[in-house]
């Protein structure tokens, strides 16, 4: 039955998605990528986003590496990854938001996540050329970033007097996945050590009564559950640190941090899904009040890619019947409100009836990155799973 | 004709939307106001934010000033301005965003508008009481906001050499109010010119052909339409700066700038109207290129306020049929989608199709302000206009 999913993804991934990021994003006089891109691939901002560029570096290069060794991914990867290292970093090391087309500095985000893209666009890159310069900066980065982390002052965010100590449920992970992906190149027993701790972390943020994580939980364990951002539920998100922590396992095998994992989709997947229009919602407060986005109820692509991939990954882990149902269900609702049968690549923002709100494939934070990426996920999953059926828990 | 808009204005504005914020916003325990409340007034989320605090002191001070001198509405400033005194600025005379309930510092957000609500709350609390001290911070207040918006360097956001120097039509908008109520109180040319800067401008903002204000245009004259934010058209915004504009003229009269400002309104109705569903757009793209702005089709409360008020003061002022039609055709789709006959005060939030997205009444930024503003305004407009029958064109 996931055979069926997998030639289909195959076929849109080969055919219809990466396609249309090679033709439309590629360019060619200053380097990096455009990713405001219209529903055909017409550029509608030339400004180079740097989270979208250190993505696409990364997918690039992550194609290269595990689907197919052809040099046009190969040369599209160092077309982005050569652009951010001679314009993305500013004297400090710090990395920018937004250049211009030509490389010159735009914004500046108080946030680690421009960095966290570029880092892991390195780390895929040295991979695919076995440069140890690329391999090198991606390690000094990945310590600043942890720096950052800890104290966003460095980044000109001030620590003020009644910012609770939070957790972010989005640092954890970035840091998880970079550890991850450093341990496959690097023999160094920290970064293991971080994968151990990144689960330690997400596991407080694991409610189990409601089964699902949270974005945000207090670092002294006080109760957070009278602000906004302490009832907060970002279903897309949740779902996809399900995914991590299970890839993270890999590393740190432990039967309790994967229970979690899976109760913990099943949780978000029940507690996302609008039961009236179908579909995941962007945020819910869970405990019913309004949440402060006013975007909340809106559908986009990305939670829908994160949940294909994630039923998919628990279906072929468990072979239980519930992911095979989510996963009719999910796929069902993308294919019909986000898939873009004529120019290829997924539209990326409906309203809460899953009309479509904005006709770009591309913008400011969406780039060749989450459809590609679960869609290549899912069909390795499949065929690894199709390769070691003995590997199921049954 | 309008004579029934305006008893049913002062109708909602007195028996519902006042009683709304005086019953579920005032924190009379530590000061300022809470503006996170649920459909039925219930708090959300304590925290005090600075936009909103400065915003309801203001139309607080205001309803005192012009309305009905109760002693209620004064000591519902009262409350607000003086928390902001206690706690809202830093070291450097800057605001933050946020505070906690009791006022420690949360959120210090890099733009000039916190300082500006403040501004404008200490100055007419300043005529409710002819207090001198608060028209004097009122006073030093305006020349830091100027210097901010001059230098954002000094609210710590870097200025990058990719950055278009652009002229932005909130930043004109924000000074030239704040010039106009200080002309009320002190006698000092330096405001009139600084209101007739504002018109000059703002007619660098008015895009002839199509009939609307920009919200970006270049301080040098360059063409800005390759970029988002150069083709950015924000309906309930230029509608604003319709009335804005319309308010100035009064300081500094101009017959040019008065038929700029209604061509542009009738212009910025028309291309904002949504003529499916009906309602105002929240974000559009000049060009018909996709917005940046996920929520672009969104049905916000503010948009549809501002075009009551700019609608009813066009009508009064010039006495043409066309202002008395789109009044009916917004007054209806406002009163259809956002009043709640119920509870009181306006829904803020509707996705495109008129269904509610959130069942907030005030959050972060939806306060004690738009609604009550634009009641206000109206109910005078036409109360004014009925005394002075002479006043209009024909």
């Amino acid at each position: 039955m996931l055979e069926a999913y997998a030639a289909r993804y195959r076929h849109d991934l080969v055919d219809a998605v990466i396609p249309f990021w090679l033709r439309h994003s590629l360019d060619r006089e200053y380097g990096g990528y455009f990713t405001c891109l219209d529903r055909d691939g017409s550029i509608y901002d030339t400004r180079k986003y740097v989270w979208l560029q250190g993505r696409a570096v990364w997918m690039f290069a992550r194609l290269y590496n595990e689907l197919e060794r052809r040099q046009e991914y190969l040369d599209a990867a160092a077309l982005g990854v050569d652009f951010l290292r001679r314009h993305a970093r500013d004297e400090q090391g710090r990395l920018f938001f937004s250049l211009t087309r030509e490389g010159t500095p735009h914004f500046f985000q108080r946030k680690p996540y421009a960095a966290v893209f570029y880092q892991l666009g390195l780390l895929e890159y040295a991979r695919a050329t076995g440069d140890q310069g690329y391999l090198d900066e991606a390690e000094e980065l990945f310590w600043h970033i942890v720096a950052w982390i800890r104290d966003p002052e460095l980044l000109g965010r001030p620590t003020l007097q009644g910012q609770a100590p939070l957790s972010n449920l989005a640092n954890l992970l970035v840091v998880g996945m970079m550890a991850h992906d450093l341990v496959r190149q690097v023999a160094d027993p920290r970064y293991v050590a971080v994968v151990r701790e990144t689960l330690a972390g997400v596991a407080r943020h694991y409610d189990a009564e409601r089964q699902v994580f949270r974005e945000h939980v207090a670092l002294d364990g006080r109760d957070l559950t009278a602000l906004p951002e302490g009832r907060l539920f970002n279903p897309g998100h949740a779902i996809e640190t399900a995914w991590i922590v299970l890839h993270l396992l890999e590393l740190a095998p432990s039967a309790e941090h994967r229970s979690m994992a899976l109760t913990a989709l099943a949780g978000s997947l029940e507690r996302g899904w609008d039961d009236r229009y179908g579909g995941l919602f962007y945020f819910v407060d869970l405990a019913g009040r309004p949440p402060l986005q006013l975007e909340a109820t809106m559908k986009l692509w990305w939670p829908h890619a994160e949940a294909i991939y994630a039923c998919v990954l628990a279906a072929t882990l468990t072979g239980e019947q519930r992911w095979h149902d989510w996963l009719a269900r999910v796929d069902a609702y993308t294919y019909r409100h986000f898939v873009d049968p004529e120019y290829g690549e997924w539209f990326g923002y409906c309203d809460r009836q899953g009309e479509l709100a904005l006709t770009s494939k591309g913008g400011n934070y969406k780039g060749c990155f989450h459809v590609p990426r679960a869609l290549l996920f899912s069909v390795q999953a499949i065929e690894r799973a199709n390769r070691q059926p003995d590997s199921r828990d049954e």
